[in-house]
């Protein structure tokens, strides 16, 4: 199927490390690509560096020639972009599919496309660290996992044509209710990104009376508070999209960390070593599995 | 002062990953290095190796002629040397440090060592994700945090003496008391810990009724829950002689998360981006100073 994939005209909305990467790894197989973004210097680069062929930012202009559109933008963006205008720009059968990183409010969006118009939401499980399309990178997309989640505008044709897409892409498709993505990311993602930021919050404010609390904190540190360091605006706007999730997530994770604390405290170093073991055989056995996937 | 440092007989009582790093950093400072450890494999690797000249699994033979004693073992390993045995193989005038990754419980069980015999507390902020003398690494100590925490056997002397062991070593001494150590290594490190466990264990309890939760999780769950993947009797050590740091930092976590997850579940999106900005600058910023200093 991978081999079938070819798009006349790409468009995709948003230029940064996400939409960048996508480019570049279509590039052998659209034969115009578009890129639309508000910021003049992604789109500089991206035509600089040959990652799209034109660079707009007229969303009509960008998009209503195209017969695959891909949204990579901030969730709230995306769903703004679905309910208000870019449904009138676009012909009949373009395919649109988002890479926001919730999922039900946007398939829930695209319901409001006009029929005629093919909609799939999507959710690559890859980034960097550091977003920007100049961190933009082929090979970003591949080995990885592409969920793809249906909406009231997915045909079977539009259907097979986005699976097509994901693998011609490099990535591996993987197809399941918005629900159920949602629920899925709030633990993954959406739950280490609090607990992170939580951690961050909580020695900051203890450093403000010890700054060795800053000097001290070496790996162990670094890597648990990593996610801290994601960008607010799409981190605001996924919590905001997938807050019941979220905070059904947290109320488990209190539970579990209730449970541990407790033998913690009495001093029940046998029970905590017995809970602690398999947590740790888990942890090895899912970064085992993870690797070899890479 | 760092050339000043030789030691005649250095011993060092654990052959993993710490024990096995500091004898390669120290191997040009001390005429003879002896290893002991339990494990047999170890000490014919440490051999096989020339991490050390001689290794054995008894203490008094291993340690009676030194003048400069490591205890590089689990916390509650250390302390019941300190307390049972060790003393009386020592002879006057030797200089003990352990790396033990509590200090309070230590420098309070070095107190019962025998006057003239000298000890210092310490704790080198570095390690690596897997443990064992196989991953020894000559550079492991290298421009790192070094704690130096007084005990009641530490003279003027043996503290000099004990910064310019650490100097030579490579690392950078911090001195301490060792109820701030504690306190700050249950907010940088052993809150971590439990985070990350919990983390896994909540995912792991999901997982149950839906393997996807593993299939789906990536870069930041891998980051996030890397620390889960810790020695469980290490981290077992550690948390049973750190308790109340650890469930005063807890407590603090606690609140810090509430408030984050009252604006989450209010949709008082404004107020949590301007909770979260804060928290990304303090991170990126900590981050910069810690590779720079590396």
């Amino acid at each position: 199927m991978s081999n079938g994939f070819r798009a006349r005209h790409l468009a995709i909305v948003g230029l940064g490390l996400m939409g960048g990467s996508l480019a570049l790894a279509m590039r052998a197989h659209a034969e115009h690509i578009s890129g639309i973004d508000h910021d003049e210097r992604a789109r500089a680069y991206a035509l600089k560096r040959g990652i799209v062929d034109c660079a707009t930012d007229d969303l009509h202009a960008g998009v209503n020639r195209a017969d695959v559109v891909i949204l990579a933008a901030p969730v709230r963006v995306i769903i703004e972009m679905l309910q208000m205008r870019i449904g009138s720009y676009l012909r009949s059968n373009t395919l649109v599919i988002d890479i926001g990183s919730t999922k039900q409010d946007i398939v829930d969006a695209m319901a409001s496309l006009p029929i005629g118009v093919n909609a799939v939401g999507g959710h690559p499980m890859t980034g960097k660290e550091n977003g920007g399309i100049e961190e933009s990178d082929e090979s970003l997309y591949r080995s990885r996992p592409f969920v793809l989640c249906p909406s009231r505008r997915t045909t079977p044709a539009a259907r097979l044509h986005a699976l097509a897409f994901v693998e011609t892409l490099g990535a591996a498709p993987i197809e399941m209710e918005a629900e159920r993505h949602d629920q899925i990311v709030a633990g993954i993602s959406h739950l280490p990104y609090l607990l992170s930021a939580t951690l961050v919050a909580t020695i900051a404010n203890q450093a403000e009376r010890d700054l060795a609390f800053w000097e001290l904190a070496a790996g162990g540190f670094r890597d648990t508070s990593r996610l801290a360091a994601s960008d607010v605006t799409m981190m605001g706007d996924i919590l905001s999209t997938n807050t019941q999730a979220v905070a059904t997530l947290l109320a488990q994770f209190r539970m579990q960390l209730a449970m541990l604390e407790t033998m913690l405290i009495a001093g029940d170093d046998h029970r905590l070593g017995e809970s602690l073991e398999p947590i740790r055989r888990a942890r090895k056995e899912w970064a085992r599995h993870y690797d070899n996937r890479r």
